[in-house]
């Protein structure tokens, strides 16, 4: 039997929270699964430093590619018998969506900030380049590891199979929503994913759902929205991410400019260098740099110390909330105050911004650019969501955005009450409505 | 006001997935939380290797320490009004149940088995010794970090006390037979705790269950006997242990042996000269393992490199049921053959046995000395809990022992077809009653 | 002690699925629970219809009664150590949450539209005049049946104990919402009510919402808005509703015509003749109307036997979307075709109506009266919930209606192919776009 | 097509809280669901009295029937690739799994014992006389509804068929324990049965289960232990059905020796007279009971009205253990007691008594006559369930019997104080100990 079509003797399982269970039946799944690239992300986190505001944010990115998997596997069971719908697809599709996320590193936000990196970019190279993934992937037939990538990178011309993954109800989305919801313990982030699978379609070029179902797509933009202001922006994990940039930085700072690490970083350096190659990039996971940020607790440098003590212990920095428009002119002032009282701004005062457009319809040459959702009606025509959903079409387009300003609450305590600048800075910082 | 009875402005919340809310209300458990040796429980996982079985599993022991104090924070609030109680001993409880697995290193079984070291000493070490924690504790009276390790180790004069803790239904395996059912997902570990909360009485020495709650308990052990079987003596993770100690094991073989190592293992050095002292211990993580298994994929021996490519890209040991009373002869010729294989038996076969008693009596000087379980009769006699329950009488005292043997497939496979070994050894191994 | 002081010797608590246990230690609710009123609602579905849709709707009135004294119990523990919270007025809270349904009957929607009743009248009537309810109230304190009257009745002096019971956030909507999508078995009807209790704040005459909870709230109304629309909308509901108010509607008819019932349906004379004594009113229930529908079945007037086999049987009126605004035309030839063709349109043509306001701002006046709800700022401001939530200044205000006719679709299967109105009929009601 | 292979045009859902969905693809399926016999059981409650108990117990048996239903959908949909499946049986099992309680009348229980009826004759007698279901059944073809008849009676010759539906571990059981779990909201009765559907498989004359599956099989065990002895036997329920057999048993004296009801019992009169048919069998629902034992709340005999007030206002029988073996003296002389007080002891002092099996290995010519449980070894060996598991082994075969006695409680408060009898009486029954 050909590579492509063999089967396991036996149905594997793998136990999910989210799911129940996750089933591999593909060899090639199989086999894919248990490469060192796939297996890496176990490392990883998939929500970074969240697990510091919520702590039972800890699962991996190991766990949501397997879910992602699942539920195009069980997207694809219920497209079988549609018309539209090519079977020869079946394998690419579940390929794709277990490697989707392949290329994330640690920390990816930071990590790609600071040194500039791109973790699809990455995705693409590992499945492309030598590597286990890539040489599973080409046994299924020569070039198949090119479709893969170009499925993930949105390019492959079957829209249809780009939209299970890429879209604005994909089987990425849907996986994360509900399994960032399990583990955080949140109550949002539930919605009736059985219903929305049972009500998609697939036509030409993108999967469609429904009118019936549209009130549980409804529900899941809702559970969206949550999901991205009550988790992914929360101001305690951002504080840990800003620290984390700026030891990133420093590290890179002092590397520069000849500093002598007591350890020599060496994983780190083709990072400082920014010319990053594959291998160097698969090296690194959250082991790796939590080694770097304890050993780097024992450095002669007096910011990169207490910014790892920082993030090592949870000592975060405090925030208020901050309006760029309106209120530059106090932080230009707090900059200089900081500079004064010998707290570097650069490292310990930095505005945060996080903003969410929970749904749009197309514009194009935007830049969130997935596909919007499509109702199929009852008379087999194609309505957008927002033009059906009062719900939706009140929030579509609707772009919000948050400011926050960042800095250590703990230092400025510490800060002589003698010194002019620290009144001054308690006001600017503590004061609601002072100079503004 | 005494530092023991300052109270927060506000309760502080933490959002816990199986207790949905952990309340914080003293200013002692706030700062206890915030220090780094309890912040360092985040870098170790509850359930060591588990998380290769059910990928789920990566919660941390922060996650768990915080889940035994919520329930016995509930567990005080209900006896507040309860004769018996002694409403001193509040915050004794609490703290105790906060920190009793502080001294807990990345995975400490294989540790301790292999550098003999004891988890329990080390969180009485912790707590005594000169730590961020210790100075919080003394702080709320002189000899108060005594108490806690007192309760800690079972030795603290009100067994009431210590019963919240240790005994055969306290806090700890309450929080985590739930928690560790909710990581992975599996469907055993629900009990209903709410009621046996309720129902829980305080007397003099000990906490008791009114009969009326008797069944929630009998679904408590039942739970409990579950998740020892199908989670924590799970053969895949035992496989993942297996290699994890023969890691640890072969580098400090190496180390004895003045190999020279790559990189030297400067976290290690105490534990392989068997004299670790607590600056040491708090500096090891599951990090810090994960970066030595890394890089030691690139050294020199054999052995070691290959045992840790296993451990990191999770290539198990397969395993076989083993009977070492009636085939000890099978083990022996094994050894023989994998010696002139020249697979090396003290690193590639291994039986680990496990075993489990759900439920006992009290028998003093058994090496289970947690407390029985006591019903609280209507007639206010108490009744130890198999002497009424027909189900927990009947598994009673029952313990159950499950021996496998695990060892390199892959290596055995790739063996010389010709080697007269390779078929001997096959048959062995996979021919079911052959040599028995 | 004084009757309104007595505790039971030990607390007594409901195992409930929605809030798990429902806690009493009054003596005084105790009681009430007990009274045959009260009981009474154990025949009432708290959903009506419902159940024909969604069969695992069958709960009572009794159970959701029991759901929102637990609610306000809940809310009131929290409240005890807050400032603005008269504790004299905690039995006053429980009894009215507890008895705020009293008078519900049996279909109470259909009921009070034929028979001109109003169940807030008969909640009155029983907790006013010579009941058990009544007795044991006055029991607590001469006059304090009025009081809880006058609570459920919105009426009371102290608006801060009626809006525990009555506004847009209160203990019915958040006890309803969940246990009807328990009891159905839909996916929405879920939100964080424990984080709603916790940041529930009392001050003069509201119970207002800390804004550091204002997703929770958010979340609450995007739930309500779905269970309205997905549940208790139905269009098979009320399809349902539709028959059963025609029943009604025709017994009432064939009794004021000397109709001859072949059983005197003595429970129904003092509704007919509406001139309903509160004695009469306690009488009916569920099954009492299910007992006359079922004996209704073998009368000899063809509507009232048809149509009671149609509700007992389920075999209810097919739909179709209708604008009142465009199609009376529409209607008035169905009407006239019905008539020809001898089927009756008073029983069997019937447009029904549904509209929901999701959440609105206050507008003195208006038919929805229930208060808005004030988030609590941190600077002690209160701000009106839409002025502060994107989401919720979206649906804010946007009154929803949806309109359908109900018709007998095998009934008009059986005409006579050759009648020419079948033809005409069928186009009318399946031809999308015929005669708009 | 043939109407046994009709498929409606698209597939039905109903939602269910227990399985989520309940799918319908054949249009026998639906047309049977459509039945006035079938909708009938919507009128009869799953667990009788047990509302009385557990306030959320209010679901119906036509719930049930469809969960039965769905389980064995879903385990013929995965048998469809196995060896040994007949797949012409498909149609079969799910008709026999979706009428197996189609017999079922109001309070089955008390009804079978007070007018020795049985359930399971009328189900027979549902299904092979002049019904909807016959006609629908006849037509799959000539001579089916006697076939779905004998899979019901356990008598079909496919005994792979009946033990879907009548085994140690069929559809039927694992419906009920998860639904009355849900319902009732307790926390046990959960299991894992998406894993044990995964591991049935079909043999010559019975399913049998995988051993790897064995755990959740012992789980699912111990949840059916927990359940009859937490809900099924609870005291309170069978307290209820104490007093409603009193009442009927009541009834039919009275309508035995002539006594003229003030409404004659017409629904009664066949049932009195032990010689029911089908047609008055299939009119008696629990709302038409209601209905009279509302309206003898008013009749003239003071036992009948007694108990009916007591049933409709829940003021239950208070009980005692009561041990039949050593207590018969104590029996006898509360008896000759209750008579001298002039409480008729027939009907105010009753000895209920429940007894249950947890699992049994088969004994032929027992009275649990249902299947014992079979594991699928790895050597394709069959091994009966408690040879294997060390649980289900200690409690197999352990029969365990509940007796308590009941009394009204309220009218022994009210005997005169003076009177001798009261004061024995209440030492027989409330004193621990006395006269045993």
């Amino acid at each position: 039997m050909a590579y492509k079509d063999e089967q396991l003797n036996e149905e594997k399982v793998f136990k999910d929270p989210v799911h129940r269970y996750i089933h591999v039946k593909d060899r090639v799944i199989w086999d894919l699964i248990a490469t060192p690239e796939f297996q890496r992300l176990r490392r990883i986190k998939q929500l970074g430093t969240t697990n510091l505001t919520f702590h039972g944010a800890e699962h991996s990115r190991f766990n949501h590619s397997l879910g992602v998997y699942e539920i195009v596997r069980r997207i694809i069971n219920n497209f079988e018998d549609k018309p539209h719908w090519n079977k020869d697809e079946r394998l690419l599709c579940l390929c794709a969506a277990l490697l989707h996320d392949l290329g994330h590193g640690p920390f990816s936000h930071s990590f790609e900030k600071v040194f500039k990196l791109d973790h699809e970019y990455f995705t693409q190279a590992i499945i492309v380049n030598n590597t286990d993934v890539h040489t599973i992937l080409e046994r299924v037939s020569k070039g198949f590891s090119q479709k893969v990538a170009d499925v993930i990178a949105k390019t492959y011309k079957d829209k249809l199979v780009v939209s299970l993954i890429s879209s604005q109800i994909d089987a990425d989305r849907m996986d994360y929503l509900q399994r960032d919801a399990y583990f955080t313990g949140v109550s949002y982030g539930h919605f009736d994913m059985e219903r929305i699978l049972r009500v998609m379609r697939p036509i030409d070029d993108q999967v469609v759902i429904k009118s019936s179902g549209m009130h549980a797509v409804e529900d899941y933009i809702m559970s969206r929205y949550q999901m991205y202001w009550q988790v992914y922006f929360h101001p305690v994990t951002r504080s840990a991410e800003v620290i984390l940039s700026k030891i990133l930085h420093r590290a890179k700072v002092l590397y520069e400019t000849d500093y002598t690490f007591k350890l020599e970083p060496v994983h780190f350096i083709s990072f400082f260098n920014e010319n990053v190659v594959l291998n160097d990039y698969l090296k690194l996971d959250e082991a790796i740099v939590s080694y770097y940020f304890q050993v780097w607790q024992d450095e002669d440098d007096d910011i990169l110390r207490d910014l790892c003590e920082r993030f090592m212990n949870r000592r975060l920095f405090k925030y208020i909330e901050f309006n760029p428009d309106k209120q530059m002119n106090k932080w230009m002032e707090l900059h200089k105050l900081f500079q004064e009282a010998g707290i570097d701004p650069d490292y310990y005062l930095e505005v945060d911004s996080s903003s969410d457009l929970p749904y749009d319809f197309y514009r194009p040459g935007e830049e969130e650019e997935r596909l919007p959702i499509h109702l199929l009606m009852p008379n087999n025509e194609l309505k957008e969501l927002s033009r059906h959903s009062d719900i939706v079409e009140s929030i579509s387009g609707k772009k919000r955005t948050d400011h926050k300003l960042y800095f250590p609450a703990d230092f400025l305590e510490n800060l002589n009450e003698k010194d002019s600048s620290k009144k001054r800075i308690m006001e600017l910082l503590y004061d609601q409505g002072a100079n503004e």
